[in-house]
């Protein structure tokens, strides 16, 4: 048996805030430091012990805060999914950034190039036009740019989609003055790890072949990151809501519903008499209309009870046969389904411990779609 | 026939902005301003013949600079969800305003208090406590605040559940010291304007032979805005989605395609050789999970063909069949299903003119969901 010794994070920056959680404004996301960190020295361990290298996707977090503590326990650099969040992250002194991203367009190639310039940046791609605006960024920087070839692995996304189409993309990359061929980059559907082992295999071997240059193979994705199988030819995994994780995550036994870091905490602001139903001052704007898998939109932690029902600034909660269900202005914590999309509505969330408030964190690349 | 006659906005504050959209960085809202300015003077005139008071929703636009607009156009105040939609309105000058909703907890009383001091705000409420928690902020400011009572009409959200409810509540605020009572207020379900018509006439025929006021009656919504059923006792109407409209109000016939004031831009990163799809950059941190009543998350516009799957930062639109699909970097524009939520993922959006861009807009409410 592991034991997990907790280190402190750096926690001064925070801005002020109460001393509970029942004294915060609402709808407010609740961040419990000690789960959060326990899930990334768990993961980070885990991948030490696999030989992988630890890239985590700030896109669940959007905050230098935990991106800084990522790389504290060992990760090797970061991941994003747009160049508005590497951005913010180079900004921070975070300098090794994976954007794992087609880089399309006059105005992204002058941000690339800029960020390029100062930082170790590395982008995705998986067709020639692509490429050919990221080789004009690097150009631009005065420095290659190291590119992996995207492959859809059976996700559906983006990517190449045979070896073949692997290695032509790689021979073109390679050829290109500014860009460094790094290797390969999918991000597998749930459950498909065989499969996508299957399509890495084939075009890394390809590859090898054809005396290009190979030496990263990366994989990703929260559901199986657990899961050893399809592993071997991967040298880097980018999981991003593992931080926090979240409801869909239980559903999937990813983790236990005392790994989820994460709730919405709402206040009740109507029971109507009919009884059926309790509304919460958190919608569509505080918790989403992901559905994931499930048929509702996040449940009551106390109860299970689901969130039936949201309107933009109300919640739905059933309460049929719950004796004592909570009243007009009792609070109560939404476990969410999926936690990314949550933190990104907010400027800020609450770090807890427990019931009592460690500070308010900024969530410092939210919004950053561009 | 009626003429619309175009007023000039005021757009002296707008940030600098590329000439066009097509150098926009994506993915970004367009708002087309002279849509959107036809679908205020259409609906205000419409409120002058019905001689209804024109009280419209900043939920959708969230913005000052919009807000602006339709008080100038002749709406007598505006409707906000949150005590933080109301604080930035109230800072930029704007001093009517309704909180549809129910103010519950210590800090929202503190801040209601802050706001009633100087502003002429107006809650709802539909029970006790949150009557009585207004009236301790009304208490707080020194300054009656005018309480709607609101009724469940059929929408199943908050709300007494009967007229005799209404009453027993309608008496209650009235005996509240710093308490006025304005009247009732109501969210239809959309279709269930004569069944919200029987609920409120008896309900406002109950409080009246009872000797208590009842100017006003408030209804709302924009799917059902331009049918006159069941407005008779109606004195204000709280519309929000109408200023932009969306695919969801096209599909309920409340307006037409060219009645959308806003898209958003989105380019296409990637265009895998299996011939079914193209990636955009929009996925839901740029155009929500909001379904709505539709199976896909927008549809592209000049196609008509569905955005049927979306990750957080991709959106993959179906292209099957399509001659001449989009390439990698052409752009795109997305009919959003539900353009409320939208609006509120960006901090700013591009007002255009056709594809002539006007300039940058702050969206000044964004997030402000406490």
């Amino acid at each position: 048996m592991i034991e997990w010794k907790m280190r402190e994070m750096d926690l001064s920056d925070l801005k002020r805030a109460p001393s509970t959680i029942w004294e915060l404004e609402t709808p407010v996301p609740l961040v419990d430091v000690d789960v959060a960190c326990r899930n990334l020295e768990r993961w980070q361990r885990r991948c030490e012990q696999l030989g992988i290298a630890n890239r985590p996707h700030i896109k669940t977090h959007k905050m230098v805060l935990w991106a800084n503590e990522q790389l504290r326990l060992g990760a090797l650099g970061i991941t994003v999914q747009k160049l508005g969040e590497a951005e913010v992250m180079a900004r921070a002194g975070i300098t090794d950034i994976f954007v794992t991203y087609n880089i399309v367009g006059a105005g992204k190639v002058k941000r690339l190039a800029r960020l390029a310039r100062s930082n170790e940046i590395k982008v995705t791609a998986d067709n020639r036009e692509c490429c050919r605006q990221t080789a004009h960024a690097a150009a631009r920087a005065g420095r290659a740019i190291g590119v992996f070839v995207e492959c859809d692995t059976g996700g559906k996304r983006n990517g190449v989609q045979s070896p073949e189409e692997a290695l032509e993309l790689a021979r073109f990359i390679d050829g290109q003055r500014f860009l460094e061929l790094e290797g390969l980059m999918t991000f597998p559907a749930n459950g498909s790890r065989i499969a996508s082992a299957e399509f890495l295999s084939k075009s890394q071997d390809l590859l090898l072949a054809a005396g290009l240059p190979c030496n990263a193979v990366s994989s990703g994705g929260s559901t199986d990151m657990w899961s050893a199988e399809g592993l071997e030819r991967v040298t880097e995994y980018r999981a991003g809501t593992y931080i926090f994780n979240d409801r869909s995550l239980v559903d999937s036994n990813s983790c236990s519903l005392d790994d989820c870091a994460v709730t919405v905490l709402a206040t009740v602001v109507s029971k109507p008499s009919s009884g059926d139903r309790i509304t919460l001052d958190a919608g569509s704007k505080a918790l989403t209309s992901d559905l994931r898998n499930f048929n509702d939109y996040g449940i009551e932690l106390a109860s299970g009870n689901p969130v039936y029902s949201l309107s933009e600034e109300h919640g739905l909660l059933d309460v049929r046969g719950w004796e004592g269900a909570p009243a007009v202005g009792d609070m109560v914590r939404i476990l969410p389904n999926h936690v990314c999309p949550v933190i990104n509505l907010f400027d800020e969330v609450a770090l807890v411990r427990g019931e009592e408030v460690v500070g308010m964190a900024t969530v410092d690349a939210r919004g950053k779609v561009q």
